[in-house]
């Protein structure tokens, strides 16, 4: 695996890096001011780029459901909220509708002045109270977004979010929600024309993954078909906790899709990172069901069929809890002091 | 390559194929009966899923504006319009505003009684036109939409939408938009637990390409690192041009990232399907340029600096020109008969 180092060292920032660290710094400076709880929330898939001119890439799937969902409760327990998605993913409030679902909430009304476009009478008790805390949000600036497509826009982003949070000490909550790639194919391997290209022209190709980052040539297969490596992605959760917001609380979030791993690996990785809280989840059952694991602890939190007819959310409860926990993180590190 | 007939005998239909092949029905015949013109616009990327859960899958990128911007020009050209699009990819009117835009450009008002919520004054002059469109094109059952994912959802897409075209004989377009995969992993290759779980575990992993098929002990490295193959898409406008549409006008894009290549690669795809146009285009240029190659001419067809800056899209000349060829097409083919 590459090095958290050599990683940032061998990848440069995406074009909008500079606007994004602005942004970021602005609004952390102004809610440390005001001595707010902030809570990073990272939401949707990253991709891996298969070719320098970005055609094709691998994507991991992820709607952003959780992450969107999360951070409109964050902001109803009075949180400052940066919300750092995937491009095109889905978004708090905006989540709700779809675009044609706006476009048929709409009326237009023409008189001999004018148009009047406006929502209809019956969509309004929907709408109107989505967009009224959208427009609080906005208005009272406690929420901003930012946006990444692959992989390494992920990862500068993530720093560069955590170099501004570190100041809020045990009032920053990381909220790491977003599918990042395990993988990525490093700069000098992307291929000109691409892969696929190649693919089409010789007899076999092979994308080859090794531990340790080896040369090209002798990744070569016998055939002379050429090869790729796919490298894998640092585990940036290490120097996350541990240098760069290593007072504030840190939630990581493990999907599963085998139910007797769920657990296990929530440790493991606690184990390994010493940060505070895995949200673990299997795939099938995600939308009604996670598990919270603790340095000490673990336990169910669920839907109930009601629950999930009358259109509770489980991030709702997620975050209440998150919150709470937070909450009693603060408090005791007061009494230390 | 695999032959497209053993494509769609081993490859299941989408879980909601049979709706839509109902829609598409229903839909045809409906304009069949009133003789109108009809177009099949494709649009978007298609997956390919690197494992069963389908977590991770290869991407090609598109977003969709070709394709949801050519379908608005075909109905201001009174054609009957499938837009069949990759999920969450563009479509036509809503392409224009993203969720936040819509959420910006509304204004809530409360009196004693109730909420109303309008497009505020200055937003009604563009989006009034846009959202008229859209409901006359709703009203009038002008268009249809089908959507796809994955590149065998496309495939069997694209048949039954070609089955119910055929009727129309020489009233149909098909514009092929859509960004379709070169290559897919069959079902028996594709791995649980996944592929990507493996390189976690595994020092070498490769993902195959063979042209022919083999199987995969063959495939099998050195190593005994696990195997994947990729195998190549069947070339489905092959059946589409010869066997299910032969008589419809039936035009294809080419999006190449080297410009010299541009009207041999079309050439050779016109000579190979014996279709009536290819719409050529390099990557960075797409926008604002595209060559048009027939089997007897080639031409490009741009947008000036000023139409850009009004506003002008490269589609509104391309539908145009794609219209008048296709009355041509159908005048000819009335003073055959």
């Amino acid at each position: 695996m590459t090095h958290w180092e050599d990683f940032y060292n061998t990848h440069l920032p995406p074009a909008d890096f500079e606007d994004n660290r602005s942004l970021l710094k602005e609004f952390c400076e102004r809610h440390n001011k005001l001595q707010n709880r902030i809570v990073l929330v990272t939401s949707g898939g990253t991709t891996v780029p298969l070719e320098h001119n970005t055609v094709r890439f691998v994507d991991n799937f992820s709607a952003g459901t959780r992450g969107s969902a999360s951070a409109e409760y964050f902001l109803d327990h009075d949180y400052a909220v940066i919300f750092m998605h995937r491009h095109k993913s889905l978004e708090p409030f905006t989540r709700h509708f779809t675009g044609q679902q706006f476009f048929d909430m709409l009326d237009i009304a023409d008189n001999s002045q004018s148009s009047t476009i406006a929502i209809k009478p019956d969509s309004v008790d929907v709408f109107a109270p989505v967009l009224a805390k959208y427009k609080i949000a906005r208005e009272t600036q406690m929420i901003l977004y930012v946006n990444f497509t692959s992989v390494v826009d992920y990862m500068w982003l993530l720093r560069a979010a955590c170099e501004c949070l570190a100041a809020f000490e045990e009032r920053a909550v990381l909220y790491l929600a977003a599918a990042v790639s395990d993988f990525y194919i490093p700069e000098d391997m992307m291929h000109r024309p691409s892969p696929v290209a190649l693919l089409k022209s010789k007899l076999k190709f092979h994308f080859v993954r090794s531990q340790n980052f080896s040369p090209t040539h002798k990744m070569q297969s016998g055939d002379g078909a050429p090869t790729i490596s796919l490298q894998l992605v640092p585990k940036m959760l290490a120097p996350l906790a541990s240098l760069w917001v290593p007072h504030a609380f840190v939630v990581s979030f493990k999907l599963e899709t085998d139910e007797n791993l769920l657990i296990v690996k929530a440790r493991d990785s606690l184990n390994k990172y010493k940060h505070k809280l895995v949200i673990a989840n299997v795939l099938q059952t995600r939308k009604h069901r996670v598990v919270f694991v603790t340095p000490t602890d673990s336990y169910e939190l669920h839907l109930s069929r009601e629950q999930a007819l009358q259109g509770l959310e489980i991030e709702e409860p997620i975050v209440a809890d998150v919150v709470q926990k937070h909450g009693d993180f603060i408090s005791s590190a007061e009494q230390r002091q």
